[in-house]
């Protein structure tokens, strides 16, 4: 008995020891990201020198060279790219768009959505039937919508706590919504942007063609273009909907992924991924999306280096390409870790925006979950309480299929909407302390995962 | 045991209704706040249409009548005021100042402190000295401070994770910097700005002289100016400083307390206080602060009665005047209420700026504190997850010498101190949906006060 409690108390002081020493760090880490970081210096330049970048744009390959130079800079021990083709879409001339009732046209603000076809150098014009969800336009039928504009206009759901729940439940709209109401001979589909605000900004994003439909070309318009087109609608159900846009899809370009590393000084065959996406919308600077997570992403091996901190596994952090029209990057990266054998136990993504830290979102199996759990009580102290099962990320999700664990940096989520995929994207909405601490957090993280394994 | 098993089963059964319906309610709450809510709508209004109200002034006393209008307008079973005089401290014309090296000068951006004495109309110019903390300024003496304008250049701590931490580690200089200078022979006293930002906005505050010291003008001076005049020292230890300053301290003023009410059903003779300050810093529109906190606090009282939430207690929506300087407004509604014989059982405080919620902190026993912990799983699905001991508000702090159980909103911390006590602390600055989910946040904390004491 008297072993056993010697054992226990040996095991309990250790323990304590080790929690003690981790918060040391994490404190230090903390301390070295508020006072020190770079993040914000780095996100600036991204922002402003590079601008937005597109895959295939000259924006992108600007941010390739410039994020390999930083980490080059940076003194990370091997900074490489990899290879991917990526589809190259262009938005041409800026588009036109009017609300015609007999001879007066109201002008709003709508872009082309990315993937979409073009209207041809005339635009499109023709009535408009609005609708709140697939069911509601498959009631309606084919000879309701044949040769018409289908208008999606149901809004993102105000009164979810956690604006992306709100977002997953709007977005099939922009996704899917000009396959669906082809499918009914439509001309066009026209969809209500994506945001809890009431803004002039059209919000764009990605969307995909179904097989075996008519391509027609889809917009997303400004919420209160939206608010006013449904409103003309009540008032006159036969006004005309004019759209003109110059979009087009050129042959996939060659591209990368950008990834630094640390070497692993125990187990270097042992790889922690951190990263997030490079590429961003034409329109936008990008600064939370996901400028964010790639300067933070860098920052986090910075930081370790910096301090001292030697890790026992490879860390990388990885630019992912294309996470906005076609995720090759994220597949490609996944592609080439299995084709070299490469033993990934963990990656983090940070692709929700450069807000103030909530906690982490994990994909793994329970016993995964429950090995993360003991560090709650080290992360707290920073505002770290959300942690549980939850998202990983998008770049980093085809990496699941080998059993890697997947952690989604969980800022939180009142004002990513009110940017996502437009022009205000901006560095100026960008908090340089809620920057770094999320940069800290991720650093936190992955010293943990470094230093305990899962 | 069979009896006993029995009974407690019922007492859990009980016990888990009680919570399902209170968890009904509170998301009813939250989505009449975010669908409906009008706290967005109030504060442009008071921002936009009155903006900034320091006591005594016009813009304050628009805001009383103002707001007493709106509590009027939502039909709440009582609005009054409650007469309190106020301090009435005035400007007077923008302040001039500038570094001179020899013939050439340097402007920088100063703002007097509130409180201070004028420079007199041919302003002030002496060497300055500088210092990061009063017992550095003491060791210097009077003989190297004498004559001198004493420069407090002590920046908040960046590694502070809640920023107000950092502030109350810095704000000694601007509350008591100008008497311990004047206390060594100073003749006027700079204070760094209470910001982490490097920025041209002079954040201005309180100030107070001690007695028996010489009254020395006193003023903010942006970080970057302060840097500048940091480096400028470094390099040109003999350089003149020059600031002129025109404000003024008037008689006191006649100003109010605007307090609507909600009759309680079954305990009227309760009252539970929520409330904000409705006076601002006279260069700001005082959005966060703490615009925020009044429009968020009508809300309370209009959501519960939109809903057809019938309190037993009484819930009154205070709006206090004179915060900013002098807290008159907080101290004769404690007066009154002892006078009055009035039983307040808590009291929540909003005042730390409309930003996303972190929680509240409590000022109370520990029993009084333990018999909220209940209600955490009640308020976590909504991000409310920091809820323990912890400030209350200013405004609410003389109520709790008879024994009011106070709260203070937690905001999240990190963009407070970008605006605080500037001209940008303005409308554009605060997030509809943080604003809202604050006023949530407050009416939930409310209801389970009302429903089931303290």
């Amino acid at each position: 008995m008297k072993k056993t409690i010697t054992l226990l108390f040996t095991v309990l002081v250790g323990y304590a020891q080790a929690q003690n020493a981790d918060s040391v760090t994490i404190r230090k880490i903390y301390n070295e990201a508020l006072a020190n970081g770079k993040s914000y210096d780095w996100l600036r330049y991204l922002t402003k020198q590079i601008g937005p970048r597109l895959s295939g744009s000259a924006g992108a390959q600007k941010a390739v060279d410039w994020t390999k130079q930083v980490m080059e800079k940076e003194g990370f021990d091997r900074v490489f790219l990899q290879d991917v083709m990526v589809p190259y879409w262009v938005r041409g001339a800026k588009e036109e768009a009017y609300i015609r009732i007999g001879k007066q046209k109201t002008t709003v603000p709508i872009a082309a959505l990315g993937g979409s076809v073009a209207t041809g150098p005339k635009g499109v014009e023709a009535g408009v039937i609005e609708v709140k969800s697939f069911p509601e336009l498959r009631e309606l039928g084919p000879d309701k919508v044949k040769g018409k504009i289908v208008f999606f206009n149901r809004p993102m759901d105000p009164t979810k706590i956690n604006t992306f729940e709100a977002y997953g439940g709007a977005v099939d709209q922009r996704a899917n919504g000009a396959t669906e109401a082809a499918k009914l001979g439509a001309v066009g589909a026209i969809v209500r942007s994506m945001t809890n605000i009431h803004d002039d900004n059209p919000h764009v994003g990605g969307m995909r063609y179904g097989t075996g439909v008519p391509l027609i070309p889809t917009a997303a318009i400004s919420t209160n273009g939206a608010d006013l087109l449904s409103k003309s609608l009540a008032e006159n159900p036969g006004l005309m909907f004019y759209f003109k846009q110059n979009c087009e899809s050129l042959p996939d370009a060659k591209s990368y992924n950008v990834v630094g590393e640390i070497k692993g000084s125990e187990k270097p065959d042992e790889i922690i991924v951190v990263g997030g996406h490079l590429d961003s919308w034409d329109l936008a600077e990008g600064a939370h999306d996901d400028g964010a997570g790639c300067v933070q992403s860098i920052e986090v091996l910075r930081i370790m280096k910096v301090l001292g901190i030697r890790p026992k596994r490879t860390i990388r952090a990885v630019m992912f390409m294309n996470e906005e029209n076609g995720l090759r990057g994220g597949v490609q990266y996944a592609d080439l870790a299995k084709k070299n054998n490469e033993k990934h136990i963990a990656a983090v993504e940070s692709d929700n925006g450069g807000f103030t830290p909530r906690g982490f979102g994990i994909v793994g199996t329970p016993d995964q979950r429950a090995k993360v759990m003991p560090w709650k009580p080290l992360l707290a102290p920073y505002g770290l309480l959300e942690i549980g099962a939850g998202g990983g990320g998008a770049d980093i999700g085809p990496l699941a299929q080998s059993g890697t664990v997947l952690f989604g940096f969980k800022p939180d989520s009142q004002r990513y909407f009110d940017y996502h995929h437009t022009t205000i994207d901006k560095f100026e909405t960008v908090s340089q302390r809620e920057l770094e601490l999320g940069a800290a957090s991720m650093a936190a993280l992955v010293y943990l995962l470094d230093q305990h394994g899962l």
